[in-house]
């Protein structure tokens, strides 16, 4: 079924990336081309997508009330891949895994959020549940600012299991709290094979979930709030991950 | 001028912090008395402010469209303080300063997630701009889950002034960018009276603010996007720079 991909960055990436088929470039009536719409109308063109001019009102649909921006994609499905092909390309570049592991996260803005952020500090892949969870929606596609069409993220059926077999695999299951009682994210060294575990939004990870982590470990916190949003806390849990690997990969 | 503050956690934090006059707290009418609701309510009653139930579409109205969950608070504006007050409250707790500073920040949103995050790491308060900048506006409130409200906040005519002031006074200026060919966040000590200097988005920091500062960091980025929202990048460089200063203060 077409998915069809709204907003500037969202749209620009999805073309460049290159892993969907893509059928069509639909532009609003109205929009001058200049600027990013230009720049996009010029790479669909040079990919030899058809462009089609159409009434604002039809954009509007199809970005379901999102910001379009005046430009949308109508997309094949986004491509998900299987926990292997994850591990496959943290050996292809000769790397220690690096895995984002989302229990059943709700809101398309975090996981968005969170897919730029491991988008860019390089991780093999993301694992979310496949029911319960958000699936990689075209609102995810535009909240990650088109980053989610180059990074591997796998759809499992049993978050749990896929846990326990990486694991086997010698991946270490790590698990973020916001539990002044269990040590900070700096007091473990995380250059080792790693899965970071983040819990949902207000009820945070399920139990057999968190009983699966190796270990847990949290985000310090002081002032008044009880705890930072998911997409925050799971940013910079990434970053100190990503840190502790000596900023393995930076692009210089 | 009264100010309408909507959303759970933005008028109980409001209600507790207990900074602005506050003059009546508005419910709608239908809104059952239960959850955070009814727990607002009773934080309201307990400091003997007004409780009046109202059309839901007066609440839709005085929250101008944001999501005011059935409650919103009609309040006093907020209680800007002077950098004078955020040196002192860094005396008083007998810590190095610890100050944000925004440089024409335009989004509510991206401003209310670092206020929260600001909050959450201790810094002692936050410099913007009186123009051309956002203020702390209702909806930077219910953005920031009603940190804002604990914070110190000097709106100064002159960013470039007031860096310039605090330079004398020995704080350093530490400006974020996303550029490889400056050190990445971990190759300073922060542990240092510091202001943190963040540029807009899109623009980044005008060429002054950045001539001003002592130094500038860069957090690190592989992948393919060329940078991380504002509010993202700024939260991961806060919570480095507590890092560094060990978490002091952290609530355990």
């Amino acid at each position: 079924m077409a998915e069809f991909i709204y907003g500037h960055w969202a749209v620009m990436e999805t073309l460049r990336a290159g892993r969907r088929t893509i059928e069509q470039l639909l532009v609003a009536e109205n929009a001058e081309e200049k600027g990013m719409t230009a720049q996009i109308i010029e790479e669909a063109r040079a990919r030899g997508v058809k462009v089609q001019r159409s009434p604002r009102r039809i954009l509007d649909d199809l970005a379901s009330g999102g910001n379009h921006q005046s430009t949308v994609l109508r997309a094949g499905p986004y491509p998900y891949v299987d926990t292997e092909d994850i591990l496959s390309l943290a050996q292809q570049r000769g790397e220690k895994p690096f895995i984002l592991i989302l229990d059943l996260l709700k809101d398309p803005q975090n996981v968005g959020v969170l897919l730029r952020v491991a988008e860019s500090v390089g991780v093999h892949g993301v694992l979310i549940q496949e029911r319960r969870s958000v699936d990689i929606s075209p609102t995810v596609v535009n909240a990650s600012s088109g980053a989610v069409e180059y990074l591997l993220v796998a759809q499992v059926s049993n978050l749990v299991s896929a846990m326990k077999d990486l694991k086997s695999q010698d991946v270490w299951m790590v698990g973020l709290e916001a539990d002044p009682s269990i040590p900070p994210i700096d007091k473990t060294d995380l250059n080792i094979a790693l899965g970071l575990v983040l819990g949902s939004e207000g009820e945070g990870m399920r139990r057999l979930v968190r009983d699966t982590c190796d270990l847990m470990l949290s985000l310090p916190m002081r002032g008044h709030l009880a705890s930072l949003n998911v997409a925050t806390a799971g940013s910079i849990a990434l970053y100190a991950a990503w840190q502790a690997r000596g900023w393995q990969g930076w692009k210089k």
